[in-house]
């Protein structure tokens, strides 16, 4: 009895990438529905099977298609935007400015689909993306019609999609609801990476992951900085310490783990974890050269990706799969290293399963979904075709085949590609409205390009603050009963310290420019000498406060830099408008108070004479946290006898030139 | 006045790639016949100029042609032959035996012009190939319309198109005469590499390059073992040795470079020599990173290749160029790092100048050839576009263009591939003829892939022995005689030895298959004892070999490897149909008469009982010195008081099969 089916794909080099690599030269695969039903040899499939709808692939390769393991797809719209600088000049710079300004729903929809146009062209069916309003970009991904691990970002520092890391947990909590159960999407939650992230971060991703059964996706060891900084912090690598965090309580997909050991390695091997290595994007970053071949060896699933499109500058498989073998040969010196087939697999039925989604997708099989593709060989730059060795298909496709070879792509069992035509989209659409926003953010860098923050960061060394700065100012009337109070038995003095402030502030007509300051901390010991000098520059932005009752201030957008240079150099560089000198003495307290850390500022104005303040601060990542801070601010206030209701809104420099 | 011109192609975004790195966003070029006559701004330009051939770019990008620096052009007939392969298996293996096999003018030609069909479609006008039967490779060259710098390669071993390499010193002499004024042909000499030529070779190409004022083309530092066994036998790195054997007296062109030193770029820069860096050869064959920041930062003309395409497997130079650029970032681990104009600038003028070209071809300047491209970076793929940064441009066709964005290709004021269609090269016969040399070689390595000699090299170690052994072999009555002459004053001793041997050869059914030897050397001290033991296996082909009068024999075709396997691993791996067992005694000689070094074996056969042998032998890589040493074996055995009359041409396995 024959069975009819939706689909046959017949005369057809088959390329299964099963556990076997079992080929068939001439072969067949059979669909019904979203799913394969059978493969085999055309022979063997036209025995079994019939359909109406019979498509013969003129000798075609007929393979899974691609999986991409690691990218951020709205980046599409950055792409071109900055290339060859500095990681930290790039990031800060220029990613993160423009993303603040101009990520929204709209612009993630739109590169979502940019990405998928290109993607499909070569030969991608499933992606792994990780970007903000993920929701947007699984909506964007399910319209098309493509396969997606969809991972909402959280970091520490305030996002496009939410004030706090918070928002951003609950975000994902609903993400996951939503989209739990369909046929395309995987919704999963991914903190940022170890060093953009709190330990609290790390831990509620991981049990929200694994309370929804759904992956976690972050980035782990990209950069030799990042495990350098984590073992003089934590005092152990990186893998190590994520998994103290409870991390791979989930399924996790870490990307590039390009500087990890083999112990680490042994970890993820026993966590199940999947790695995505993302050749072009180490390479152009200059971030390393990940041990591939021993991951490998050593049994891990690691797929290849091709990291965002801003960091790479495209989103094309064939080249990010020879790479994958290239690198590998050429780090270790082994040219034996990653061979074709190897590399084909990790960009199939292994990167699925570091995605934790290879019993749905990778390899021609029965019962996985019909995800496939189309690749003609027959251009001349595949020529000759030899027969002898049975892994010349696999060779011929790695180190000679261009994405543009892939001339159809069936996802889900449905076609999305066919004779190089997309089907689901309207590229003219997309080209005309991105670039619509690639005209709006060329106006805002041009008008940036003079910004203040933006030259702070081009010399380099620039970090941002932590996202919240909770602060109280009071006037006083001298220090000494203040200094009576903090000396008392109910609070931990921690630290203190006593120095000569002298702040020159840089300040420029336009307000959206915020203010610089250049301090110099004298550092004054117990006999009274001057014992250190510490110079730095402080961007304080002209974003918007909030303010907690009692006049406690919530301020955010502050960028900090050693100034390495002389105060002439900065004024010259800077060209301030006004320039604006205070000079104060100040007694510095690191307390804890209701088990809670606070600073505490007893200044005393030298010039111009505006008297005595105290100050209280606390810095958080954390919005809740920022809000319990708040009001044990005022406790705190009333506690050292100052009255919370003359706190004042101004800082100095806004003190002195109302002064 | 307004000049009328033969060619305007207008409304383009020109990069000129010139000193000055000019741009025209709206932009124009007037051509007269092979050369470009102006470049400017489209207002500019018809201003000036009128044409009846007016050509609307509609905004594409205008660039100079790429200049891919190095490759062997004929090898796409060898592509996907066999990867993912050890060097030596690889080369020894498969390349050079289908070499030596398949490579014919015809061969050459039909290779070369696949290649130019590849490297147009990829945006490619010049290119430096180095190959064997070169004058083919220049006609077909010549007849597509490319321009190109062809080097006949020189080796010390046979090659496909010499016997010898006075023979192929002697084809480059007519080679260069031939080509030396043709309008697209630059014809040169390529010594192939230190390691595979003799210091004669060395120095008599470079006199033959300087001798025309053409470019010497040659291998230089490609891998760490070629630089370790240089400073082991010559006690100096690559660039001295060669700079000794007076190279630099050529104009050279050194491919690779992967393993110099600042001192060695140093000369090579003061020698006015070229480099040919291959990104994606060096890794595939995992040879190391070539020092490129350095090189470049020195001012050292850097271009960049594919190599060739057995290596490779393609001939694209976007891929090539983005490599070029990812590598450098890569391996110095600085962002940064030839950044896209440094790497499209290597690919463009900076390469012709690696070429000794640089005067022709390699920017839209005034007074060079039209050698242009267009690239359209409208697609997808390339979008959105950033207007900012004036080097987007370069960033976008190096880090997210593809070859196929390429739409037409001009050389030397002729439109070589429009509108995506190439004009001179009927790409359906070349498939073709191709496919044809394919089926051949598949048959011819299938049968071949159970023979003895690729078995031995698979094992690996197999070194081909020197081209040319002259030998001698006469019976004499016992060894005493012979002794007392050797021991003559006119002879001086250079090494002596004394050793039983124990040979078993491999015999097979099949007499092409050659014999494989066994054999154990164990050298006996003053005292009689054995003090060391000695194995290695050596390939004796079935190659014809010439005799001279008096029956020296003119051998070739030997593979030696060390015997690291116990006698029965060989047995079961070779499975000879027969094996054969000679035992005896030998005394070894190293002698110098006439001022020419020779080996004397005097032999006692143990088993079976055969009597005592004079043998004289000596090897050289030269035919001409192979004559000499033939003439000089007679006088050697009449000296020695044998009888050049009662040599034998039989070997002594033949001579125990007939005993």
């Amino acid at each position: 009895m024959m069975k009819n089916v939706d689909l046959i794909l017949t005369n057809a080099h088959v390329l299964t990438m099963d556990n076997d690599l079992n080929q068939y030269v001439v072969g067949a695969v059979a669909i019904q529905g979203e799913k394969i039903i059978a493969v085999g040899s055309d022979t063997e499939i036209h025995r079994e099977y019939s359909s109406s709808n019979l498509i013969d692939c003129h000798g075609k390769i007929l393979m899974p298609g691609l999986v991409n393991a690691h990218t951020h797809v709205p980046m599409t719209l950055l792409r071109g935007l900055a290339d060859d600088l500095r990681l930290d000049v790039w990031l800060l710079g220029y990613m993160m400015p423009v993303e603040r300004e101009f990520v929204s729903p709209e612009f993630v929809r739109l590169g979502t689909k940019i990405a998928c146009a290109e993607m499909l062209r070569s030969g991608i069916t499933t992606f792994a993306d990780m970007y903000y309003f993920e929701d947007d970009v699984a909506h964007a991904t399910a319209e098309v019609g493509m396969r997606a691990l969809c991972s909402e970002s959280i970091l520490k520092f305030p996002t496009p999609d939410a004030h706090s890391y918070e928002e951003s947990l609950a975000y994902s909590r609903e993400f996951i609801k939503k989209w739990k159960d369909h046929p395309l999407i995987v919704p999963s939650v991914a903190p940022h990476a170890p060093y953009t992230c709190t330990e609290d971060i790390l831990r509620q991703s991981a049990a929200l992951a694994a309370e929804f059964d759904v992956p976690l996706h972050t980035h782990l060891a990209e950069t030799l900085v990042e495990v350098e900084n984590m073992r003089q912090e934590q005092g152990m690598p990186v893998v190590p310490y994520v998994k103290k965090q409870s991390l791979f309580d989930a399924k996790v997909l870490a990307a590039h783990c390009v500087h990890i050991d083999e112990g680490e390695m042994r970890t993820l091997l026993h966590a199940k974890a999947g790695v995505a290595h993302n050749p072009s994007s180490n390479l152009k970053l200059a971030s390393g050269f990940a041990p591939v071949k021993k991951m490998i060896d050593l049994g891990l699933n690691v797929g290849i990706g091709t990291d965002g499109p801003a960091s790479n500058n495209d989103l094309d498989m064939f080249e990010e799969v020879r790479l994958a073998s290239f690198i590998a040969k050429g780090s270790s010196g082994d040219p034996t290293a990653i061979p074709a087939q190897t590399a084909l697999l990790m960009a199939t039925r292994i990167g699925a399963q570091a995605l934790h989604m290879g019993h749905i997708t990778g390899s021609i099989e029965p019962g996985k979904r019909a995800d496939i593709i189309l690749v003609d060989v027959s251009p001349l730059h595949n020529s000759p075709q030899f027969h002898r060795d049975p892994n010349r298909a696999y060779a011929q496709l790695v180190y000679a085949a261009k994405s543009t070879d892939v001339t159809d792509v069936l996802v889900n069992g449905k076609w999305l590609y066919r004779d190089r035509k997309l089907l689901t989209i309207n590229e003219e659409e997309l080209l005309h409205h991105s670039q619509d926003y690639a005209r709006r953010i060329d106006i805002f860098l041009i008008k940036r390009e003079q910004s203040v923050i933006s030259k702070l960061i081009a010399i380099g060394g620039a970090t941002e603050a932590e996202s919240f700065e909770v602060q109280a100012k009071v006037p006083i009337e001298n220090r000494n009963k203040i200094l009576a109070k903090i000396n008392d038995e109910n609070l931990t003095i921690l630290r203190k310290r006593h120095y000569r402030e002298y702040d020159i502030y840089f300040l420029f007509d336009d307000p959206s420019q915020g203010r610089l300051r250049y301090r110099e901390d004298h550092f004054i010991d117990e006999n009274g000498e001057v014992s250190q000098v510490r110079s730095r520059l402080t961007h304080i932005g002209s974003a918007a406060e909030r303010q907690f009752p009692q006049k406690v201030i919530l301020s955010r957008s502050r960028f900090l830099a050693p100034a390495t240079q002389s105060l002439r150099f900065y004024k010259e560089y800077f060209k301030p408008e006004k320039t604006l000198e205070i000079e104060k003495d100040r007694l510095r307290f690191l307390i804890s108070f209701n088990e809670t850390e606070f600073f505490i500022n007893l200044d005393e104005f030298i010039n111009p004479e505006m008297g005595s303040f105290l100050e209280v601060k606390s810095n958080t990542w954390s919005l809740t946290d920022a809000e319990h801070k708040s009001k044990l601010v005022t406790q705190l206030l009333e506690f050292l006898g100052a009255s919370p209701e003359e706190t004042t809104w101004n800082d100095y420099a806004e003190m002195v030139l109302d002064h």
